[in-house]
């Protein structure tokens, strides 16, 4: 069995749904890579693909996917409420069953290099790929935006590759290597969305919360609820069980049930057997206890 | 995506480490069959082969192994502690991800017929592949053992393929279709093994207990400790979180802690699911949503 790498790139085109469609073809054309999700919103006029395969198989179709968006996107016309520095904005590996982060760090530089030699673009690493702290985080690399960058180039914002001039139809992208993101909601038996809020402002890491967690307080309709939704940006460091716990505790605390869990999208193996090795205290549990883990190829 | 489909055989031999080698060589040398494990009891003078594909390889693969056993194995001489019809005593498939128990019927029917037909040998269908209800239960099927069978063939044990005569050196076989089995042990924080015992009579289905479970006490050593030992044999009618709750509830009631529990072998995904589904309320989860669902194949 081979690792799984799942990449999850996001192209500055979501208006034309055609267009995106046939991104979607270009990187399901790869033999051995799955499509797993296209979602398009054309108020940040912005396209995420995610699909994942094994390694190699994964790095061609990044690189397929990135070919196709250069010759369909130019960036003297793109607008969009989302910031974004390119055609292809960030392109983040992750790793799954079988791979790990360093694999992927490996692939984001060898992907960063071959964008670089092909297209003639400024690239960035981020995240785990990232060649210094500064450039950890995606907001701090993208806040000059497209039409701020070439200003920048000389000082804070000197290419990890390629040139160090923006190119004019392309921008520039960022490349890196991440944990599977979880997006995970928790629904609470009560309409006061004041104390999904409260809640949410107390786990978030920002404000010293859980760590590797970003949480919001929102109010749903039909029926009037409140919900703490949240995005696990690395489940090793906060896993599903423990956001469940420390929500249910503060809810208890402040005399409201939880109601029910709803997981966004999709979520990694490895994550459920997190719950299961906490619910049921099977610390030993390994993915090769899983009859289908040995079919995952 | 194609359907997962488990095999588990159980093979009169296991006093001969080669002879068994050989029987796992034939399984695993058939294209997309993998040999999950093979456990050999000279006691018993028996062996479990585990493997699981695509239902076409594991009936191929399960077809071979038949084979290979009577080629091996002369019950004239077999002598062994565990109850056992034939060379190959019983064979039943398991519904994995992506296939349902009304194939696995359908392949341990077809595989039956394959038995009867190549090999002269009378053919039993037990569990959800009995053709009545009296051969529901693989206990009631072997209780006259290869020796006593004959002397049956006319009246109770008229076999459901085949010849009504026992042959003299492959016997008789059960196959069958049943839900994958759970092999799952509680440790609880006393050495008193009779609060084990206490929890796994009252929680047994035998004693009106939790449906599909059979439970025993057991005493650990180093360190001594009570151990409710547990086997599922339908998860979807009783879950691991189930089984926890209950032994975890009874044990608070007698004023004892649960240490952890222990996984003997291998689970389905699906169970893992269920963990999930019953610990963080996810009532929808589905296999879909986990990303390595779709590369099991």
């Amino acid at each position: 069995m081979a690792g799984l790498v799942e990449c999850v790139p996001n192209v500055s085109e979501g208006r034309r749904p055609e267009v995106v469609r046939g991104f979607a073809h270009v990187v399901a054309a790869v033999p051995g890579v799955r499509l797993l999700d296209t979602t398009s919103d054309p108020d940040h006029n912005r396209s995420v693909l995610t699909f994942a395969g094994e390694a190699a198989a994964v790095e061609s179709a990044a690189l397929a996917l990135v070919a196709a968006a250069y010759r369909e996107i130019d960036m003297r016309s793109h607008r969009g409420e989302h910031p974004r520095l390119g055609a292809v904005d960030v392109v983040p590996f992750v790793p799954l069953s079988g791979s790990t982060m360093e694999e992927c760090v490996a692939i984001a530089r060898r992907v960063g290099k071959a964008i670089a030699a092909a297209h003639d673009v400024p690239v960035y690493y981020y995240a785990k790929a990232a060649t210094t702290p500064e450039r950890a985080r995606l907001p701090d690399i993208r806040k000059p935006q497209y039409e701020g960058l070439q200003s920048l180039m000389a000082t804070t914002h000197a290419p990890d590759e390629g040139p160090a001039s923006v190119h004019p139809t392309h921008g520039a992208i960022v490349v890196g290597a991440r944990p599977p993101l979880i997006a995970f909601n928790i629904e609470l038996d009560t309409a006061d969305v004041k104390i999904a809020k409260r809640i949410a402002k107390a786990i978030r890491e920002s404000a010293g919360g859980l760590p590797a967690v970003q949480a919001m307080g929102f109010e749903l309709t039909s029926p009037p609820r409140a919900q703490v939704s949240m995005n696990l940006l690395d489940h090793s460091v906060t896993s599903l069980a423990a956001v469940w716990r420390e929500v249910e505790s503060r809810a208890s605390a402040a005399g409201v049930q939880v109601l029910r869990g709803e997981l966004i999208g999709l979520a990694p193996l490895e994550a459920m057997l997190e719950v299961a090795r906490a619910s049921l205290r099977l610390d030993g549990l390994a993915r090769t206890q899983i009859i289908e883990g040995h079919f995952i190829e």
